[in-house]
């Protein structure tokens, strides 16, 4: 178990990776050059705290400590694990990989939380570029248990056990990505949905909310449980999957989606896009969804926990490990 | 509110069709031509009762009565609702139209369950079209609230209304789809995953339970309470949406999903998604997998309910209805 981490870049993804940490026993040392880094923190803490007390009985851990520090140097001077969450750029995320070697212990696994970038491209360069990871978690981070590991062509395998075991302590479901591929696999299906939708806004044949209500009233309900294959499993009946595919894959040569092409991003769709989610949404604050979300992601969670299914599962093993820690501890 | 309805075609989604109904208090009168189809209407009436018995604690209607017919005439001759789950091919709903019209009253609504056919292209040649529309619902459709509205160029407003109504006193969230597309609005989201997932599966990044671990340990959670764009509001933060399509806009043109093609089904394709999805899921029967999924999908909705959102809010003003119907009735 790791008892110290350090974590560059204080956004939104690594403000819940802190949270995570600290809800752990980890000490956190924290790196973010913004002038407002603190605050946004202590804001993604604050919601945090709230849905770790709602969403389980089991033992607390004792909160790591948080320590705000003045360099990437001094942030990861002693740490087992280093989490990087600085933005999408690759010059960007190596200039700070250069810092972070520069100081930190050769043992410190070093973890990128990149959304779609290489590691083998991530990692050239590093004098121990064996220890280098991507670690891609989803928002909010302390709530949703994926987390993606992916190893680039100079990552060793025992850097991809240790992390499955790291992560697993923290409460998530790593998924090893087995081959490298830009966007890796959650954000390839997203990406996929998020073309379409902006089609379906740009040709107005649907609205921001119209949108989120085709998910959230349908499929949306199934895929909190099970993914797109058990459930067409099901819906292939007892004829099973071939069958499913027999009747349904001939409609792929429908024109169902907007295949060829992506959506200029224009100042107009923008607006159009902006205009619609604030009449979807504006009611409440970010804040305010943020809680809503949090209140609603605890509850499946425990539904799913005590049902013995999918996310639930990492839910309980994370308490048994809660269980055992303080037993031994 | 309806009394009397009629479902021509109970495979899975007519035989959802059926359990919603008569739960409803509506007697139903199905026609189908397969041998099995009492069989496998007894069946997703015995998974739909089970979750109905959990749902919700709101005073059940008496439930409808259910008669088999031994043709659409004899189904339709009486009905308020005339509900189509036939195959996906024109010609067939057509001929089964041709059948209904013969019989059923003038003022019924003809409501086609197709996943995708224009309603323009299904009322061609009918005597009523005003009274056609699409109502395209969700599997399991005694439990998952979307139900989308589509119109053709003949449907009348007044039909658009009258089944918003309807749907509703069903208990179901109606999203009308103001404009006419191949596949609606969820349909084709689904679809853009699916032909991902598939190029995910064919190139060996992914089994079918890797992929579907990647939805529901992460962003499927997020989609059972807030859709796509409510959800990167959030991730947006207080800068809000302009700012989050100003950050991850650019992504788009990134090679982040197979964007101008649909992998070919081949029988090899074929066989390594049975297999993978065997090795996932072959432990259970479909029929624990469907009781499973409702359980999960029973303790969700709830959860929302007492949140008051999104589906909840459905289940609680379905509830409201039923108290109301028993108060006035």
């Amino acid at each position: 178990m790791i008892t110290k981490a350090a974590v560059i870049g204080g956004g939104v993804i690594g403000g819940g990776w802190v949270a995570r940490l600290l809800e752990n026993g980890v000490n956190v040392r924290v790196y973010d050059p913004a002038n407002d880094a603190e605050k946004k923190i202590h804001a993604v803490l604050a919601n945090a705290e709230i849905a770790a007390s709602k969403l389980s009985s089991a033992p607390k851990l004792s909160p790591g400590k948080l320590r705000f520090c003045a360099s990437v140097e001094d942030a990861v001077i002693d740490a087992d694990l280093i989490v990087e969450a600085v933005p999408e750029q690759l010059e960007i995320k190596q200039s700070v990989y250069r810092l972070i070697e520069a100081r930190a212990p050769v043992a410190a696994l070093i973890a990128s939380s990149t959304s779609g970038i290489l590691p083998t491209d991530l990692q050239q360069g590093l004098s121990h570029p064996e220890r280098f990871l991507v670690a891609h978690p989803f928002n909010p981070v302390y709530l949703l248990p994926l987390v993606e590991l992916v190893g680039g062509k100079q990552t060793s395998t025992e850097t991809i056990e240790k992390a499955k075991e790291i992560y697993r302590n923290l409460g998530m479901h790593p998924l090893h990505v087995r081959k490298e591929i830009e966007a890796f696999i959650a954000d390839r299906l997203l990406e996929a949905v998020w073309r379409e939708a902006l089609w379906l806004v740009k040709d107005d044949i649907a609205t921001t909310e119209e949108i989120d209500d085709a998910i959230r009233y349908g499929f949306g309900l199934r895929w909190a449980q099970m993914g797109l294959f058990e459930t067409y499993r099901i819906a292939g009946g007892e004829a099973g999957m071939k069958h499913f595919i027999a009747q349904f894959g001939p409609c792929l040569k429908w024109p169902w989606t907007k295949l060829t092409d992506v959506p200029d991003l224009t100042e107009e769709l923008t607006e159009t896009i902006a205009a619609q989610s604030d009449e979807q949404s504006g009611r409440y604050s970010i804040r305010e969804l943020e809680r809503i979300r949090d209140d609603n992601l605890v509850g499946i969670l425990q539904v799913l926990k005590n049902n013995n299914w999918g996310a639930g599962q990492t839910l309980a093993a994370y308490e048994q490990h809660l269980k055992a820690e303080q037993r031994d501890g």
